[in-house]
């Protein structure tokens, strides 16, 4: 970030006609997106939502509740404007795009074979960094991939240790019986591929739509370009590049806590305190894509309002 | 609320490209929201902001951190676009109006008199009546008072009982000795002024512009528009009329909780689960412009997805 610009936020914060910190978060957030754009008075008006979408070959495990087809159903939809995702983009003025990576080619079944090889992580990976647009001034990266609860479980379970069952959750719905199942997958993957860095274990145990969200947060952060998290999925490709550089999501906050089960815990790791906390739990960039309004609210207030000085307000 | 349109979103929600229940909140504001509005796939565009700003006789007793001729001054600061609710309005697309009230005449202190006569309050209801915008089809009532945080306590105080320390907080940033001063003065109000239901307490402890919230609230029930309530003044006024009819607030949703201390508890009087929670203890609406995004996303994927059958998503 730009400490003159960060140090610029700061000062005109102390001058807006509010008590201090009454904006609470509003606040900090608005400082933190004037550092990572370089500029104390900025403007939010070109955010950019990427969906990328994946098969997994571990689905075949039927640890979803949905059939894998409904990948590429949806993208369709996405396609269409027909998911939630494109009405929320409308809603917050975002540009939307979505990138199909080899749908029909789904990685490998991780409790046999790593899901990627190096090739086809690093392909990912710069289809991630591609698709952000170095005009944009937000960035929002979602996902669609059947099976990929379990993908983003077992990262978790890589990185952070503990049980499988600490990171496993019911994704689109699974019961009982499908949340014992997806645990067992998730411990039979990570004893398999234990060991290596973060990157290895995005290749190993992640899925081409997780890849390719690192890619695109890395390059965000390259451009200056702040980043809103999404939920469990997104979350576990930020944590990849954590593993690897500490300071690797200091220009993204997180958009929402969901009602996946691990999702509080990883952010915990990651050291985030969300934005939102609403139940939601689809995907497709949905939380982080509602938090742009707030981080919205939080610019707006900053650069727009007027100083004590020039209202004419007394200070208190 | 119309029960043919709830019935009809809520078979709507249950079609919608995504996993049962996946948006959370969401689904339960837009089956709300259609309810009252009286159409199962609503449209939300025409937000209405209405500010209120009032004088109370009790800020002479030296309970805000602020002078009172700051009131005038943010009215001003109001009126020519400087203060935090303009940006906020602005970004969610929110037509915002500005009611004064009566500012060279403070309210009674109400450690001595009555805060309102019985003219005086009905005056004041009716500002609030007549300020909304029956094209509206959504509400947020904000407020402008120095010492009007002081006035709240003490209507929550004598609603809910509990000791005076229990409902003042620090307001826009009262320090350790006005902090006790605050409660002193609260206990001698509700001591003086015991008795009566809630639109007695509104009128002996409350203020114009926390009268005006009310009627305004009240005017947007009967017109079928939905509200969000703001932070613990609006929450005061708001509990005043559920203290003369139990359902009284069945159209509003808590648009977060504020910093002020006991604003938590005066939701959980109301029976309001926030939908935000960031830290802000500004007044003004703030809080609850910024949930009209939270709003506006919650129609906007209601009302815009593709149902199962129209987008040929399998439904799992």
């Amino acid at each position: 970030p730009d400490t003159d610009a960060a140090a610029a936020a700061a000062d005109r914060n102390g001058q807006l006609t509010k008590p201090p910190a009454a904006l609470g978060r509003l606040e900090d957030l608005a400082q933190w997106y004037a550092g990572w754009r370089g500029n104390g008075r900025p403007a939010l008006e070109n955010p950019q939502v990427v969906i990328f979408a994946g098969n997994h070959g571990v689905a075949a495990k039927g640890v979803s509740a949905f059939p894998p087809e409904v990948t590429v159903q949806m993208v369709a939809n996405f396609e269409h404007g027909g998911a939630a995702i494109n009405q929320l983009s409308k809603a917050f003025g975002a540009k939307m795009d979505v990138h199909a990576i080899d749908l029909d080619r789904p990685t490998g079944d991780f409790t046999e074979t790593p899901a990627m090889d190096d090739a086809d992580v690093l392909a990912a990976l710069l289809t991630g960094w591609n698709a952000v647009d170095p005009q944009a001034d937000l960035l929002v990266t979602g996902e669609m991939g059947i099976g990929n609860t379990t993908a983003a479980a077992a990262i978790a379970h890589a990185l952070y240790g503990g049980t499988a069952q600490d990171w496993v959750g019911r994704g689109t719905g699974v019961d009982d019986a499908g949340l014992t199942l997806k645990a067992q997958v998730v411990a039979d993957g990570v004893a398999r591929h234990k060991g290596g860095d973060g990157l290895d274990t995005l290749a190993r145990l992640g899925g081409r739509e997780i890849a390719a969200m690192a890619g695109a947060i890395l390059r965000a952060r390259v451009e200056g370009i702040p980043v809103i998290l999404d939920g469990f999925i997104c979350c576990s490709a930020a944590a990849c590049l954590q593993a690897v550089a500490p300071d690797a999501l200091d220009h993204c906050v997180a958009g929402h806590v969901s009602a996946e089960s691990a999702h509080p815990a990883l952010l915990a790791k990651l050291g985030k305190e969300p934005l939102l906390s609403l139940g939601l739990r689809l995907g497709e960039g949905s939380g982080a894509a509602l938090a742009i309004g707030v981080l919205k609210g939080a610019v707006a207030c900053h650069s727009g309002m007027a100083t004590f000085a020039e209202a004419g307000v007394s200070a208190g």
